[in-house]
C-alpha cells in the first residue's frame, strides 16, 4: 500500500465547500478554469505517487549526513528535486512576472497537500523555498526580485528561512546573530542559527539564505530586527555563481522524524549579505509571510493525516481477525469490527475537517486577492490561520496514532510505516510558531478588541442554520452545530470581556478556544458537503457521497458535541493554574 | 534529568486516594504495616534512580541485536537483571511457601510505577515473568509448583508468555501451533510465535517459556487451546539445567520503541514441552492472569506518564524565554507562561489521576484477598480492570505527546529524551489485548447483564458527593462529578438496554463508555484526595497540597466536564458506521 492522491476528496472540498469557481477567469485569477485546475491537480497526483511517495519510507530509514559542510541527502532525493522543478511546481501560485503561473493559493495548497502526503520531508524543501520567494517579493528591492526571484521560482536555486537561534525560538527578541556593513552596501552575518530545514544540499545550484539579524546599535527586542538574503554563492556582478560564501552547515539534528529532511546548524561566520526590506524592519517582513507559512504547516497536517489513514483503511481492509458482529462473517476483515471502523471513519472525518479549514483558509487568501476592496476577507484569512495551522497539526497528530493503533501490534514495527506518521507528524504541531503561539495569536491579534472576525464567522454558520432549516434528515446535526456556535459566541464575549481585566484567564483558555473554534468551523464545512452530497446522491456515486453525509453525522457526534465542555473549561480560566508549584523535589 | 522516584505522590495515593492501611496485618497480609511499606518503596525507588534509570537512554541507543539464536542485550542490561534478582524483586508479592514474600499487589505495583518511569523496556522483562509465575502458581501441578517457582521467583529464571501468532492476534482462536504428545508424558511443540517480549536472553540460567498450542484433535477455535511449560535448557530428573531444548529466537522486531526490549520471533521445533492444566484448558488459565497483566500495563502507563512529565516540568522550570504574563519577568522560565503551564498542569493530573485508577484497581485484588466471601471487591477489581489498563495508556500516549510539545524545538531532537517517551508509550494501548478489546470487555463481560459493579460504583461516587455536600469550596468541581456520575449511570442503563436488541450500537459506543468511566472515576479518586489535602493545608506542605487541589480542579474543568457529551457520542451509536465503505479507489 503506497500513498494514492486524494484527488477526489480534494475536488469535492474546492467545488462543494470551499466554492473554488467562485475564483475562475477572476481578474485576479484570469486564466484559470476548471479544466486547468483538473489539470494541475492531475499531475500534481502523479508527482506525488509516483515521484515523491516511492521515496518516503527510503528517505526515513537513509536520513541525512554531514561530510565535511556538505549535506548528503537520502537516495532518489536529488532526482526528486530535479524533477519537481522540472515540472515548474515551485511557481504555481508565484507572480507571472517572474516566470510564476500566478494560480490560486487554494490550488497550490491542494497540490501541496498531496505532495505532504507522500513525502512530507522531501516537500519542507519547496515550502520553505516558496517562502523565501513570498518574502523576496513582498519586501525586496526591484533590483532583488529582478536577480533572484526567476531562480527561485524556476528552482534552479533554493531558498532557505534562518529565524531561530539557541535562545531565540519562540521569543525572536532574544536573538544575537550580528549584521556588520561591509562598506559597500552589503553586510557581514555573523552568529549561529539552528533548526534551519534544508539549510544545506547539492540539489540546487545555489542557496539563498534569508536571515534575522540584527544591525549594529539596532533597539532591543523584536523592534531591532532586520532581514538578510545571504547567498551560498556569492553573485558577481552579472548575477552569475561566484566565490563560496562563509555560511555553511556545521551539525544535523537526529530528529524523531522526517529524517529526510536536513535540520541543519548553520554557522554564519562574516558571511556577506544584502538587507531586504527597511533597516529594523524584519520582524514586519516576516509577519507578511507568516499567514501563508503557517497554512503551509496546516496542510502538511492534513497530508499527512491522510497518508497515515490510508495506510490503515488498507491494513483494516486487507487484515482478518475474528467474527464480524457486522456481517456475521468468520476471519472478517477488521474493518466490520465496529471499534475498528470507528477509529477509521474518525480518523477520516478529522482530516476531511481539517481540509476543509485549511482550504477555507486558502481561499480567504484568494478572495482578499479577487475582491481587495472587501476587508471581510482578509479579517477572514486572518481569523482562520492560526485555526488552520493548530487544528490540523493537532489532529495528524492523533490521526497518525489512531493509524497505528488500527495496525496493532504490527503498527508499533517499523517495517510497517505507520510509525513513520506518528513520527513524522509530531513536528508539525511545535514549528512554524508551537500551537500554543497560535492559540496566543488567536484570541490576541486575531480576536483583537472587537471580535468582528468572530462574529462574521458566527453570522455566517447562524445563517447556514437558518437557510436548511428546513432539512430533517440533519436535526440532530443541525441541533449540535447551534449549540457549538453559541458556545463560540460566549466563549467570544467572554474572552473579549476578560481581556482587559484578566488577561491570565485569556491566556489559559487560549488552546481551548482553538480547539473548540477549529471543531466549529469543521463541523459547519463538513456539514456544507454533506448537505451538497445528499443533493447529489440520485445522479452521483451514492455509496462515497454517502460516506460525506455519514462522516458529517459522526463528527458532529463526536467532536461537535464537546463545544460546551470546552466553554466550562475557557470560564474556568486560570484558577487552578495560580500558585500551582508543581516543584520537583 | 533523570527519573524521580515519585515515593511522595506513590504514598500520598496509597493512604489518602486508596486506603491501603485497610491491609495491614490483615489475615491475608499478616507481616504487612506502614513501616514495611516505607522500606520497600524506598529500596524501588533507590533501584528504579540508581540502577534502571540510568540505562534507559542507553537501552534506547543500542537495542537489541541477534547473533545467531542468541539475544545480545544493551550495555548493563545483564547487570540490571542481575541486580534486579539479588533485590528480590521477583517475589514482592510471590506465595511465601515458594519463596515470595507474600506482599500486597498494590504495593508491589507501586514499586512497578517507579521501574517503568525508569526504564519501560527493562521493566518488561520481570512484568512478563511475574506473569509466568502467576499462571503455573494458579495452575501447575504441586510438583511443577515445587519445580519451577523457586528458580523464577528468585530471579534465577526468567519466564515468558508465547500467546500471539502472525495470524492470531487479538483472535487466539486462529492459532495453529500444534503440541503433539512425545509418549512418555511430554508434548512435542512446533510453530512459530511472534511478539515474545524478552523471549531470550543471557539474563538467566534459564528461560521458562509458558507457550498457547492446540494437541491434535483439539476442538477449533478458543476450547481447542491448551497451555505448556517449555523450558529453553531441558532439566534433568533432578531438576537440573540439561541439553538445549528445541526453541529459538529466529528474529528481533524492529520497533517504534521499547527498544532495549527484545520483541523475539520464536520458533518452537518439536520442543519438549509439559502440559500446565487440564487440556484444552489454555485460554481460561490465561484469563485468571489477564487482570494481573493489563492492571501491569496500566501501571507501564502511569509510570511513563510520570517520567515524561518530570522531564517536561524540568525543562520548564529551566528554559527561559519571552516575558511572563503571570510575574511580568523578562526572559521567564517558560513554566511561567499560562499555555504551558496549562499543559503542564494537565499532564501532572492526568498521570495522577491514571495513578489512582491503577491503584484502585490493585487495591480491589488486595481487597478480594483480605475479605473473600465479599463478591463485591472481585467484581470492582473486574470492572476497573479494563479501565485501567486502556485509560492509563491512552493518557500516557497523550501525556507524552504533551511532552515533546512542552519542549519545543527540542522536544523533536532525539538527544532530548522526550522523544523516547512518546514512542515508547505508543505500544501500552496495543499489547496485553489492545484497548478496543478493553473497551468490548468492559462493555461486554464487565458491565454484564445486571450492570452491578456499574451501580456499585455509582453508587460510592454518589455517597461520596453526599457525605461531602457541605464543602462550599468544591462546589462547581461536585456539579462535574454529579453530572459525570448521571451520564455514567444514564450510560450505562442505555448500553445495558441495547445489548440484546442493538449490539453494534453497544460496540461502537464501547471506547466512548470506557472514556467516560475513566474520566469520572479518575476526577472522583482526584477530588477525594483534594478534600484530604485541604484537611491537613494547616499542619503539612501547603505548596504541595495545594497543588493536589489544584490538579482536581483543573481535571474536572477539563476532562470531567466532557461527560455529557460523552453520553451524547455513545447514543449516537452504530448509526454513521452502518454502510460506511470508505473504500480506497
Amino acid at each position: 500500500m503506497t500513498y494514492r492522491p486524494s484527488i477526489k476528496d480534494i475536488t469535492f472540498c474546492l467545488d462543494h465547500v470551499i466554492g473554488m469557481s467562485d475564483s475562475y477567469n477572476t481578474s485576479a485569477f484570469p486564466d484559470f478554469d476548471e479544466s486547468l485546475r483538473d489539470a494541475v491537480l492531475d499531475a500534481a497526483g502523479q508527482l506525488a505517487g509516483d515521484v515523491l511517495a516511492p521515496l518516503n519510507r527510503v528517505g526515513d530509514l537513509n536520513g541525512t549526513n554531514l561530510d565535511g559542510d556538505r549535506v548528503v541527502v537520502a537516495p532518489g532525493f536529488l532526482d526528486a528535486i530535479k524533477a519537481y522543478a522540472e515540472g515548474g511546481w515551485y511557481g504555481l501560485a508565484a507572480d507571472p512576472a517572474f516566470g510564476g503561473q500566478g494560480l490560486p493559493k487554494m490550488l497550490e495548497q491542494a497540490c501541496f497537500d498531496m505532495f505532504h502526503g507522500a513525502n512530507m520531508a522531501f516537500t519542507l524543501l519547496p515550502t520553505l523555498s516558496q517562502g523565501s520567494i513570498e518574502a523576496i517579493h513582498a519586501h525586496g528591492s526591484q533590483a532583488q526580485k529582478d536577480l533572484f526571484l526567476p531562480k527561485l521560482i524556476s528552482g534552479v536555486w533554493c531558498g532557505t528561512m534562518n529565524l531561530t537561534e539557541p535562545s531565540a525560538g519562540s521569543d525572536l527578541a532574544a536573538l544575537t546573530t550580528k549584521a556588520e556593513p561591509n562598506g559597500d552596501g552589503t553586510y557581514a552575518i555573523t552568529g549561529q542559527k539552528i533548526f534551519i530545514t534544508w539549510g544545506e544540499h547539492d540539489g540546487a545550484a545555489n542557496i539563498i539564505h534569508l536571515v534575522l539579524a540584527r544591525l549594529p546599535d539596532a533597539p532591543k527586542g523584536t523592534r531591532g530586527i532586520s532581514l538578510f538574503l545571504c547567498p551560498k554563492y556569492l553573485l558577481d556582478s552579472e548575477g552569475n555563481k561566484g566565490a563560496r560564501n562563509t555560511v555553511k552547515c556545521v551539525g544535523l539534528e537526529h530528529k524523531l522524524g522526517i529524517h529526510a529532511s536536513p535540520t541543519c546548524v548553520m554557522s554564519f561566520e562574516g558571511a556577506q549579505a544584502e538587507l531586504i526590506g527597511p533597516p529594523n524592519g524584519g520582524l514586519a517582513a516576516m509577519f507578511t509571510m507568516m499567514n501563508a507559512a503557517r497554512l503551509a504547516v496546516g496542510f502538511e497536517g492534513v497530508g499527512l493525516a491522510d497518508a497515515a489513514w490510508q495506510k490503515a483503511q488498507a491494513y483494516a481492509l486487507d487484515r482478518r481477525q475474528g467474527k464480524s458482529l457486522i456481517t456475521g462473517q468468520d476471519y472478517a476483515p477488521i474493518y466490520d469490527h465496529p471499534d475498528v471502523r470507528l477509529m477509521l471513519a474518525l480518523m477520516k472525518a478529522k482530516l476531511e475537517a481539517a481540509r476543509a479549514i485549511c482550504m477555507a483558509t486558502a481561499a480567504a487568501i484568494d478572495a482578499a486577492k479577487v475582491d481587495e476592496d472587501n476587508a471581510r476577507h482578509k479579517r477572514r484569512e486572518d481569523f482562520l490561520v492560526p485555526i488552520a495551522k493548530a487544528w490540523s497539526t493537532d489532529r495528524a497528530v492523533e490521526v497518525a496514532s489512531l493509524g497505528v493503533q488500527v495496525h496493532g501490534g504490527m503498527g508499533f514495527i517499523e517495517e510497517t510505516g505507520a510509525a513513520q506518521y506518528y513520527r513524522d507528524a509530531r513536528i508539525a504541531p511545535i514549528y512554524e510558531g508551537t500551537n500554543g503561539i497560535q492559540a496566543a495569536d488567536l484570541v490576541g491579534r486575531k480576536l483583537g478588541s472587537d471580535g468582528v472576525a468572530a462574529r462574521e464567522l458566527e453570522a455566517d454558520i447562524r445563517s447556514f442554520l437558518e437557510i436548511n432549516a428546513l432539512k430533517a434528515d440533519f436535526k440532530a446535526e443541525f441541533e449540535l452545530l447551534h449549540a457549538a456556535v453559541t458556545a463560540f459566541s460566549v466563549a467570544s464575549d467572554h474572552l473579549l470581556t476578560q481581556k482587559t481585566n484578566a488577561p491570565l484567564d485569556v491566556a489559559t483558555g487560549a488552546t481551548t478556544y482553538l480547539q473548540l473554534s477549529g471543531d466549529l468551523i469543521g463541523g459547519w464545512l463538513l456539514l456544507k458537503g454533506a448537505l451538497v452530497a445528499q443533493s447529489q446522491l440520485a445522479t452521483g456515486d451514492a455509496a462515497w457521497l454517502n460516506d460525506r453525509i455519514k462522516l458529517a453525522r459522526l463528527f458532529c457526534a463526536h467532536t461537535l458535541s464537546h463545544a460546551p465542555a470546552h466553554l466550562a473549561a475557557i470560564k474556568s480560566g486560570y484558577g487552578a493554574l495560580d500558585g500551582l508549584t508543581l516543584s520537583l523535589d
